[in-house]
């Protein structure tokens, strides 16, 4: 049984199959962007990760960073001593409010800027004034700090966010999720855009939970607006419910398989959610876990195995009391069942494709299937539309001697 | 002192020594078989490791395998969804008897094929009855579950085994060990025809405990008969005792170095075992830990870097009582004996060697002696008679975009 | 403020920087000898450590090396069978004084030439005598047990040594440090003689405890005698106290960042010392850390990415109830504080260097300044001094069929 009569436009045919070279070339920038696309904007970590006159180093991209937040305000520079190379952060030290200087040789930077400044060991140094170690454009949005990872000029944040991220009155949750997932951020980005892997989460208490209606699948009858690539804004792939095929029952050797709960049946709640992935690797769920708010996801790189996770959510508010009711809730009812057991979910899935993709070949032996269409759309947008490809910092310097 | 005149017909010449390439060629495929060789039978797991309707993923010659059992028999195919790759034995699930569908996306094999019959996210996806997952030829003898690893259409069975193992009447316990050991699978064959290891065990436990005579070596003083390769049956090597010559005691510097039991001496027992070890990977020790039983053992490549070690024994009964008599004993008295006070030292030589052959070229640094012409048999024969070299999958399949 | 009107005759023109090839030619030596010099004596461990017939196993060099003390003198053998590899120090057995024998098939060694006098397995091999392990030259003096790791004929100790260390009268401590530090040689070698990095000690409990004076930084106004390269003699490259300039207090953005203890402001104590590096790894800081009294370091390689760190102490004494007293006051305030108080701020300055240099091209990266004149004149005497550079024992060998 399925919602609409079952006529896909899209067969297999349509996506590229094992043995099949030429149309996986549209997708060959993906497949190189082991370390993510250079040139965007990133969500690094949650304001409320940072107080004021705080460091923080972390890895985005393959790039050590180092934040600290003066003011108010986030800076971001090279978490990597000019001199020896070693983190800024393993002890930062800061004599002044603007700068930084390194634990090891006293080497001074500058947060603002990176300049040199000072060199504490040898204050008259000709190299003050003309180093400097690379600096991050910084942007603080809705409770998270924004890095730009890259060399051009840096384009408007907006472009880089779901649509809609930005709007006042919408209210983002300051406590999300932000963990470290060993997958490669491509798996963790087509999972969550995934039209059909909702199977996955057909147990998750957070669906028994809430007797929430949940098909078996979900696919989609035509791409017609699936891939939104404007110029001037924000490019992405949506799913688009009006589309929607919903599967709610089938069976294998006679036995019959379907969902727990479906609307009109056990439930009269109807909640269908409408999903979209944006470059560089931003996901909307729009609305979740309940009506009125939306999921947003991110999967930052952090190396070629590994990924930053960060979660939270948004609702549009019309004052502040609305807006403190909506954190309490999440603090209190949503964040913990959304998280630990629903993504948790994903997080299993994520992880258990990383060996076929890092060892086995998995971008080329994969079986891609019709609800997949998504999937390859991304794949294209994300070829065409990304504005670099990252690779290892030592790549890019010289090679050695 | 030995038991015959000192007149080996071997001595090092016959070996290939370091720095002298031409007589290791015949050796070449042998060397090449870091994960094993294809298109061979090897035993799995033991009969009891899987019980009706169970599921089980386990790693062989590098290839991911999940086995079930349906009504008694047992059933293989790979443990890796076509679709993103990811183990079906992460969470199997089965809503039927003869599949097992994807925890991730619903796609669900038969088991008894690797048919894909079946897409819960995708009922009608034209996929289904198309694709399938490889499926691998299983046999389940005397309690223990047997796979065929290859393309080939498989042989007898029969052929990959210790001879007389298949023998009616001879009864095999159902509980033996089966462990991982870090280290390669020949390594650990060779350890098991070693003639001279005896010496590792001399102060076993085992040996202690039964005033066993054992010698501090032995090594064969012909070549004739050790070498099992006519068509139509196992091939392997024997040592065969009737040419054994055994060293009791010798001296270092004039100080005497004895075999603590020898026969006719501080024990009236001998206990002569015979052993031979049969392509692709099975040792056979007869008798062994006692007269009238023998020891089965298997090296069974699991990836580069280790091997599932699987021991076992046999014994001819004559009926129901005498079979139950057998395996208490097993249970009682020997399973623990023969694990952890005597094999655990082969385990110890086995992962001892890993370093030198993995990482310091020991395969061409090596220095072999005379009681490793059975050794040097061995190598011979499994380069000549195996069926095939086993390769990464990864590099069977086609090479990235 | 610096204790000397700021003319230092090198500026960073003077150092190789990133981007600028040709000045660096005269390091390439040093920068392949990731596994240290080849043909040169290194301390191994303290007498202490291995007592009369006890055998110990130790990597240097890359190289797997076995010790046995007999009568007194240590020997030292490759510790690697000649047969199938395996570490003899595993299980060390020795039946004579003068000979272990391998736990496996009882492979015989002299430990004092390597020759293969015996094989329990087989007594009446031809092998016997006519094969050895790699025997080393092995030299004890003042506590400690020295090794020549190369093919030359062995040069004399003396010319390896820190100048003065094996003087008559000079009594050295023989329960210093020794433990393993995760980084390359190179990375401890340069922090031990860099002359600025005393900043990273400005907060050691031992500099509180004694009040000493210690400047923020020094380095070093002239390079005349800072290479000390006669024939004939130890090289090295000595920093030189009476050419120093020391950094007693500076200021970033109008903050004062000034030393806590100044000699003639908050302490009357002056205690400057002259600190020395010299082929192949050894430190000498004279004084250190009281008045009278020597610090000895070793930075011995033991792969790559590690190396063993040796710490003692030397006092000039008259007899030996000075002796006594000089080795009870290092058990009981020095050797803690020194090395977990002190040293433990040079293990991590260490370890945070090694992901630069191991894996983001630091050795290209790097970016030297005007105090690391004596590291650049060392890297330079090490490049034009050394007797050879180890590469991995494999690489020695032949290469695989």
């Amino acid at each position: 049984m399925t919602d609409q009569s079952a006529s896909p436009v899209q067969d297999e045919s349509a996506l590229p199959g094992k043995g099949d070279e030429a149309p996986r070339r549209p997708w060959r920038a993906y497949f190189e962007a082991e370390l993510g696309f250079r040139n965007h904007w990133y969500p690094a970590f949650f304001s409320r990760q940072l107080a004021e006159g705080e460091c923080r180093g972390q890895v985005i991209l393959g790039e050590r960073i180092l934040f600290k937040r003066i003011d108010g305000k986030v800076y971001a520079i090279e978490d990597r001593c000019l001199h020896r190379g070693v983190p800024l952060s393993v002890r930062p030290e800061c004599y002044t409010k603007n700068t930084i200087s390194c634990w090891y040789h006293g080497f001074t930077y500058d947060l603002r800027d990176g300049n040199l400044v000072a060199i504490i060991t040898d204050p008259e140094s000709p190299l003050i004034g003309r180093n400097k170690l690379k600096s991050y454009p910084v942007e603080e949005h809705k409770n998270l700090v924004f890095i730009f990872i890259g060399d051009a000029a840096p384009h408007p944040i907006a472009l880089d966010l779901q649509p809609g991220f930005l709007d006042d009155g919408l209210a983002i949750y300051p406590s999300g999720e932000h963990e470290i997932v060993k997958s490669n951020w491509r798996l963790a980005a087509e999972n969550g855009v995934d039209a059909s892997h909702i199977y996955i989460h057909r147990n998750s208490a957070l669906i028994n939970a809430a007797r929430r209606p949940l098909p078996l699948s979900t696919y989609f009858l035509t791409r017609e607006g699936m891939v939104v690539e404007q110029d001037g804004a924000p490019k992405g792939v949506v799913k688009g419910v009006g589309r929607r095929t919903a599967v709610w029952e089938t069976e294998i050797e006679g036995v019959k398989i379907a969902s727990q709960y479906r609307p009109g049946v056990n439930t009269d709640q109807r909640n269908v959610t409408d999903t979209s992935l944006w470059l560089p690797c931003g996901l909307k769920v729009d609305p979740f876990p309940r009506p009125g708010t939306i999921q947003y996801e991110w999967y930052v790189p952090q190396d070629e195995q590994s990924h930053h996770y960060i979660v939270t959510w948004g609702q549009r508010v019309e004052d502040e009391q609305q807006c403190e009711q909506f954190f309490r809730e999440m603090d209190v009812i949503w964040k913990e069942l959304v998280v630990h057991k629903f993504n948790n979910e994903d997080v299993i899935a994520r992880e258990a494709m990383e060996h076929f993709y890092a060892d086995e070949d998995g971008w080329n032996q994969e079986q891609l299937y019709r609800p997949d269409v998504v999937i390859a759309e991304w794949r294209r947008l994300a070829s065409k539309h990304n504005r670099g490809i990252q690779r290892r910092p030592a790549a890019r310097g010289k090679t050695s001697a």
